[in-house]
């Protein structure tokens, strides 16, 4: 699936998680400052926020918003799953899947996938480490990204404390993938973060907490935006 | 926690589920006629939508909305999971827990619970059988929902094959808990298994394709809202 | 079901886990071990082994042997699970349920615990608070073991930080059943700690870091037998 | 890992899932039965029992025998789990991994392949359809044995009802993998069956039912065999 104009590489996605900061009215603010660092750079920046979220989020802004996770599911009989069809009609334009906080069976990776590309949804599928990222590979989502779970909300960036991660990802992503765009994540937290992870063959980031539990969430995404142009 | 004014027994709960006849708008649509019988029956009718749904329908409708689930976590970095004070601030008063298309383990269960009351939000816990409703009931959550699973979504009410799971669950039940409401459902189509459900002791039904795929849900919802009145 | 006679309370089961100290070999060594306190000193004492040593920990001792958790499962096509009919034939007289490692969903626990009444095995069912051992109690199963998981392993007594929880359960259990027999476990290192839970109520403690972890498991294991001597 | 010399193909591996009619004192049977059938044709037959027939199967037969699955764990307090080194001392040489019925997520399964070759365990990956082949191919199994779930235990042999599954996956896989043993399954009932799966590109046959619930597991094991050679 081509990625729509708003989500260009390099890009930012920003995982709101379950975090109070980034909840309700919350989250749309935040989804507004990411959309203002956005227009005022040309940087692509997208935003995840909770399922019950969506629908405010996407009416709010004009930047890509992406659900956390979905179900391997159809519309029929399933209580408390979360439809593709229904996050789509909600608003948003993709999905994180496989997230190491809501990791899936491989086979439900490949059918939400695939069940992504039916719903025209574009499809960040989540890996820890860059065996598991290349087998994501082979499933043709639209996005891998990597994120060594033991550095998640560490505020310890791969991009510096693990950048051989990336750089076998991007290797090993490769020679199964040519077109997949690849991101990473985990304890990004400065601009310099991103620079290094641009520099080690990635498109772009996925963060979470470095930006959502900030102080100045805006400053933060502005100097990502900033080391994002080369 | 005592049940609010808009949801006293007997009383009718319809889940959504993830059918494509209750997403997006149509879950907005399908609300509005479950508040009009309400209002002309001054029957007790919830609904549960998806969760990307919960905000519109909160919106569109002054009638208690449920999710239909929620995860046994507080706010932090759960990606992909659905936090009480998320549904909450969306507009719901309540949620479904356990439902036998998305059961939890026994701990999940007590946490959500516990979670429900903390954030004010009523408890609606479904079990499978007898047994496994006392069990649920020493946990002291607001509601009860019955529904054998090898009878949901066939059309055979189970007040009429199997009455007596109904009445097993309310004796069982009411020797560990007498003040929690006891809702059955699975296979509810007609006015009159309604009104068998409350003959054998509960307090009304939680119904989902029974209405959700109905021709005429509104005509559906009206005659189940008229059998419960005695 | 009735204990069987070498299963009297009080009582001691040891949970061998996936500690190294006692797979294969080591399994037979250390139940050997608990065998001879328990014929020196009359307590009852059992094990629960891994699935792959019960047959040859059976073979070895005259202690009842627990497998650590069954599935939910009749026989049939179900790769990878664990059979009541199967541990049992191994030699096994019983089963560790749902412990907080290995939790099972509400329904699943209940299904257990009916298999392990309908294959004449012991149902040894763990809990991890009074009111999730309250909702154990209402299943019936043969023994319930109360174990705060932040406590396991970490040779903090449960019966010295938070004795109320073991007063708790005992009050609450005995409410809604009057003959399971109840043990604690978390964190036991000691003879006292043994002797204090006994005190408050239970009838005896299930521990596994504590004894297979131990320099000398067979002193260990004397001092707890001694211990419940009163 | 390369293959022991009583795993050579084309191979048939026998998984003896939980079916009464293998287990316990009948899983040592049927082993013998496969073990009969390999002496006198010389192609390699494996088993799979269930956990706790290994060590009394493993002994008896002089085949290689597997588990049917390992959990993704270190040595450690991990209650009622399965633990590599407890089946390889038990004399396992391999363990089946992500059985349709025991599905895992994919690090579970870039875990339990790793575990494997670290334990000198033949590691046998099963997957769902061609693009979950390939995922799995590049994790670097042992083998890989392709079954469609929907044809499991139909009699409907997959190599004959839907043979491009086969072709596909071959193709797929040796796309990422030119060394990996490739087996298919489902459905498997005659010796043509196992002939046709070999001439659609296979190494061999992972079947169960077919053997372990006919009227004559000797003679269909041998049929298989000798359909095996060619």
């Amino acid at each position: 699936m081509r990625l729509p104009k708003k989500l260009q590489t390099p890009m930012i996605i920003i995982n709101f998680k379950t975090y109070l900061e980034a909840t309700g009215s919350r989250a749309v603010e935040l989804a507004m400052k990411a959309e203002k660092v956005s227009q005022e750079t040309g940087i692509s920046v997208g935003v995840a926020p909770q399922f019950a979220d969506i629908a405010a989020v996407s009416a709010g802004v004009d930047i890509p918003v992406f659900a956390q996770h979905i179900d391997p599911i159809r519309p029929g009989g399933f209580t408390g799953h979360v439809l593709a069809e229904s996050v789509k009609e909600a608003g948003a334009v993709g999905t994180l899947i496989n997230h190491s906080e809501r990791q899936l069976r491989l086979s439900d990776i490949d059918d939400a996938v695939k069940l992504s590309r039916g719903n025209n949804l574009i499809s960040c599928v989540c890996a820890n480490n860059p065996s598991i990222s290349a087998a994501v590979a082979t499933l043709e989502p639209s996005i891998i990204a990597i994120e060594p779970p033991e550095l998640i909300g560490t505020g310890i960036p791969v991009s510096k404390a693990k950048p051989e991660v990336i750089t076998d990802t991007v290797k090993l992503v490769r020679q199964v993938n040519r077109k997949v765009t690849i991101l990473c994540g985990a304890g990004i937290g400065r601009g310099e973060d991103v620079a290094a992870a641009l520099t080690l063959g990635t498109q772009g980031v996925l963060v979470a907490s470095g930006i959502v539990k900030a102080k100045d969430p805006y400053a933060i995404i502005l100097e990502f935006a900033d080391a994002s142009k080369r």
